[in-house]
């Protein structure tokens, strides 16, 4: 059984808990707060050099790291990873688009100035950027969801899951979705995708993580 | 045949046009001086709304963008893609980094300290961020390439084309490479690979760009 070591709060997290969810996939959930450092102590560092979460155990002491490679492993065979050969270039094309331009503007946004205390402070000469990036990163994805349904293979997949995380909560890092209406009708899809579970849904399935460590 | 809108002195462009060296695949190149602001034309952001190069046209009107999507394109098939699910998700790992850690530090560092004049002043607040992140990154390289002659799958592939990009420019950028012994020992493993060609190689199988337009 795979082991998922996760931050509840993280978007990059989400996406891998999303698509174990949506593929009923049995994991084992262990939560690495990295707002307490727990990402930093010499056990997990041994298991990923860089340091991150998400972190999938896939075997026994066999890790993979980044939540857009691990999409892919979990997903796999499955409907959710287009395999034609350009159906994956055009799923990759938006995922490497998201590692790139949207979870370095966006996602930073987020976890600077929702989740750290001080972190508007911190970051100060970086806010204005993340900001023209987010929005030049939004008005891509737009100008494509305004002739798609999804972002590749014509059909929900990894890529969706992927651009979904950050996208979703862009509000809650002052970005406003009001001049985006095809976006905003894309993430009404995605949420009505089956099995679909919220950010913040205490995970059912996985055992506690008292049981886990 | 394949057409490559591509900058010369990008790494991200460089990594496609060494691919389709090694790979012995016929295609035009057309040169985006994004310098000169050629990316913002109408004609080439119909063709890539986020106006980026490299953009690959794969059939007549059929666009792809991404330099890290399109090596898993033109690769696909050939050894340089690992198609095993594992070693596939290993080298998107690796893939995935480069577009997160390396290329918004370390590129980012080449392209406003070497390329645009009056960069550095004009990126002054950012310039210790990537120096950090930059680090950083080169840190978890050096940790992989101790102990292994690639990135992923045991041989190499695409995902030593993405990161050898930035990272055989980082001294440009400032980045001191003299306490990473196994990158650089890598860096000589890649450049002597059938068919390398230097970034600032002048194409020589490509017809001229002016018999492309």
């Amino acid at each position: 059984m795979y082991t998922l070591y996760s931050m509840q709060r993280s978007g990059n997290c989400y996406k891998v808990r999303l698509a174990l969810a949506q593929l009923r996939i049995p994991h084992r959930l262990i939560e690495i707060d990295v707002l307490k450092g727990e990402h930093r102590t010499p056990e997990f560092r041994a298991k990923n050099p860089s340091g991150r979460v998400p972190l999938l155990e896939v075997a026994a002491g066999r890790h993979l790291p980044e939540s857009n490679a691990i999409l892919w492993y979990i997903a796999g065979g499955t409907p959710l990873a287009p395999e034609d050969r350009f159906e994956r270039a055009e799923a990759l094309r938006w995922m490497f688009f998201e590692q790139n331009s949207m979870e370095p503007t966006i996602g930073a946004a987020y976890f600077w100035l929702t989740l750290v205390r001080g972190g508007r402070e911190l970051k100060m000469h970086e806010i204005e950027g993340w900001t023209e990036s987010g929005y030049a990163a939004l008005g891509v994805m737009e100008e494509h969801l305004d002739g798609h349904r999804f972002f590749a293979a014509d059909r929900y997949t990894i890529a969706d899951i992927a651009l979904y995380a950050y996208t979703h909560m862009a509000h809650k890092a002052g970005f406003d979705l009001g001049g985006f209406p095809a976006i905003r009708a894309w993430l009404k899809r995605v949420a009505a995708q089956p099995r679909h579970i919220a950010m913040d849904a205490v995970p059912a399935q996985p055992a506690p993580v008292a049981a886990c460590q």
